[in-house]
């Protein structure tokens, strides 16, 4: 769209972000003081707190409560304009972005839109697995396994109703270790008593996990501990094993094995979601921008990117830092204190990560923990890991209120085994249509 | 389709309720010592607290607060069977109806279906409009609203930008005044700071009522208070208009006005949602069947009907019971009774509506009550009003985490004047596209 979109101008050096993540959220927020208009861009109007999204997929949370609207967190903020738009391309020459309501001009551009659900090039997995990146994804998958449920209450067939009852989850990173685990507690404490006329005893859960170990990149104990649970939890952990094809209701592996689902959850890769626009040079493989230290990508002295999309590049992290939430929120802090620095003609101050470690939990009091402190690593796994994961991602969530539902949530599904939001509203995914074979004829 | 659904038949006269709204979910819990097998069919997995669908389309309440899985609520009840299903047919011959899952045979039948939008046969206004009768109108509408508000930024002509922020609410019932209220509420205190560009003096609220009073069917005090309110709150209530049509942008009036808005609510009437199969002659004007006092079905002794679709006709109620919550809840009562007796060949009770009065709120502070007790009527509008319209609906929500939930979130809004829920997750109305109108051209 041509014509520049109706922003007020300020007369201030603007700085636009594109993306309301956790690296864009934050460096909002961290320029409220700062002497620039901030201008935030996002396709959606809330920010997503993407790490308890497995929860409201397995019927724990509420979508509402890992949501927080842009407005509603910066509406005290004066300098900060929010746009609802999409972002179709940057064009560096005339310092403008287009997007869906019209060019942004900018003075500082923050690329922070994040990563996206990697399927490696497989249209057809694309096609019929079920992502869990968004809100909308997770409200899918937790929509689709219910109705499928209900559908299994009227199949004879036992292939049928397996397809039906069964899921394979592709990889064994943190979420797909969440998922498999969460699942798990779902079918021993709640399924059972919602659908008395299903034996579950005939659901499986499968992992499929390409390399040798789960949860890559954490500790060995780490990694052995969530095995270990998860195969305790009656959870099929496939190692060394890939999927070669899916068709929405058969998963063939590269061993020719072959399992039958109609919900295959893809947690097997994410990649940078770059915009159009920049020289194809400053573009690493995997979708990320190749960034100096200061954030700043290769060739544009005024364009920076941070968090997922950023793929800063040193002796320590030879593939960039890993996608998490902590590197986006350090980069974002880090780039609002160098973009007033810029404007005060100060010299930048490099980015350096400090790594606090990365948990996962697998279930009720089990969970794992490499925590990176005072320059030592602590690794635990158990009931403490479980304890401190609970407490962390409490506390990391926005607003007193998200937190408040969250805690009462949990305390009552800890003593209940409970959980609640198990209702069908929106979208649900059926990639290939379920034939209902009826038990007998009417006499 | 033909075929037996499959249902595990208990060998016990089966009673298949079709719907689980206020009446048929109070039946099929009042059965459950009964020596029945009960089938709850639904087209939702869900029952749905109507009364409080306003706050959801007004981002006061998540969608998940007034909404209760059937399978959360009733999974302790051995003799129950959930199916979510459509319902197609009855065939009463073959004491059979029939569903989107097959046919399910029944003893004996009850219809809670309920009431849908009425609009008197203008097509025009079932597609241009927005209901409120179901979680996914409340949650279009709030979505709606959000996303007009986000395009209204992009807008400079003036007759465009009405169309954006100015509603039209078609009906002075108790859901016309409830949203009219609340709308004018987050006209003052929430959507100032979130959109500080736009000007809210400009957001017109006009509220079309064709008779000459509010809430018709309460007192006068509570009518006359209820529109004082309203006006208090800088809403336009305009008495003695008809709507006669809306394209999507225009609305014209019967008096010839016109009022230009791109989101009207329809809140003018109901009319019962009656299945096919039973003979013409027992289906009433309204669409509802017209029941004996045992709320039998004219002409058929084991079919039934309670609730909203029930026009059981009386000296003191000469077009039935009014559509609301308190008929359905006591006929599903009453019925679950009747049954009992049934089955053990002893006389029928008839029914005799308790009528507990009526009451609506119209905003913090502000509602209107007039209250049956004892053989006494009180009536009281203001605070009181507020207080006990605030504590009946709270006890009234099912399941002790929604009511805390709402408690929270109306305790937080009280007191912060917020109203949090403000994303746009889900469908959005739009049928008539909005022109951005940029505000120059870029140099």
């Amino acid at each position: 769209m041509e014509g520049l979109a109706k922003i007020e101008d300020l007369g201030k050096p603007r700085v636009v972000i594109v993306g309301g993540g956790f690296g864009g959220l934050e460096l909002a927020k961290a320029l409220r003081h700062a002497p620039v208009q901030v201008v935030l861009i996002d396709k959606q109007n809330y920010h997503t707190f993407q790490p308890l999204l497995y929860q409201v997929a397995t019927a724990g949370l509420e979508a509402d409560t890992v949501v927080s609207p842009f407005r509603q967190i910066l509406d005290e903020q004066q300098n900060l304009y929010f746009r609802l738009a999409e972002v179709q391309r940057i064009d560096a020459d005339r310092q403008v972005v287009e997007t869906s309501i019209g060019l942004v001009r900018y003075d500082y551009l923050v690329v922070a839109t994040g990563a996206t659900t990697n399927y490696f090039g497989d249209a057809q997995m694309e096609r019929n697995a079920i992502a869990m990146k968004s809100v909308e994804d997770a409200i899918e998958l937790r929509n689709t396994v219910l109705t499928n449920f209900e559908k299994a209450l009227q199949l004879g067939d036992e292939e049928q109703l397996n397809s039906l009852l069964d899921f394979v989850i592709v990889g064994g990173g943190p979420t797909g270790v969440e998922i498999a685990g969460a699942l798990s507690e779902l079918r021993k404490h709640v399924f059972p008593t919602d659908y008395r006329e299903l034996d579950f005893r005939q659901m499986d859960i499968h992992l499929i996990q390409s390399g040798d170990i789960l949860l890559k990149g954490m500790s060995a104990e780490a990694s052995q501990a969530s095995l270990k649970y998860l195969e305790d939890f009656g959870v099929q952990v496939h190692l060394n094993k890939r999927v070669k094809s899916y068709d929405g209701y058969t998963v063939t592996l590269n061993t020719g094995e072959t399992l039958v689902t109609r919900t295959l959850i893809w947690a097997a890769g994410v990649a940078g979601a770059p915009l159009t626009g920049l020289a194809p040079e400053c573009l690493r493989k995997g979708g990320r921008y190749a960034v100096d230290q200061y954030n700043r990508i290769q060739g544009y002295p005024n364009i920076f990117a941070i968090g997922d999309i950023a793929a800063m590049v040193s002796d320590a992290y030879p593939e960039g830092h890993p996608m998490l939430a902590q590197p986006a929120l350090q980069q974002g802090r880090l780039l609002a204190h160098n973009l007033t620095r810029l404007l005060a003609q100060q010299p930048l101050e490099p980015f350096r990560y400090d790594d606090k470690g990365a948990m996962a939990t697998i279930g009720r009091n089990h969970a794992v923990a490499d925590i990176k402190l005072f320059g030592k690593e602590w690794r635990t796994q158990g009931f403490l890991a479980w304890l401190m994961w609970t407490f962390i991602h409490l506390v990391s969530l926005i607003g007193f209120r998200n937190r408040f539902v969250v805690l009462l949530n949990w305390t009552w599904s800890y003593f209940t085994f409970d959980k609640g939001r198990r209702y069908i509203i929106g979208r649900v995914r059926q990639p290939v249509p379920v034939e209902a074979t009826t038990a007998k004829a009417i006499v």
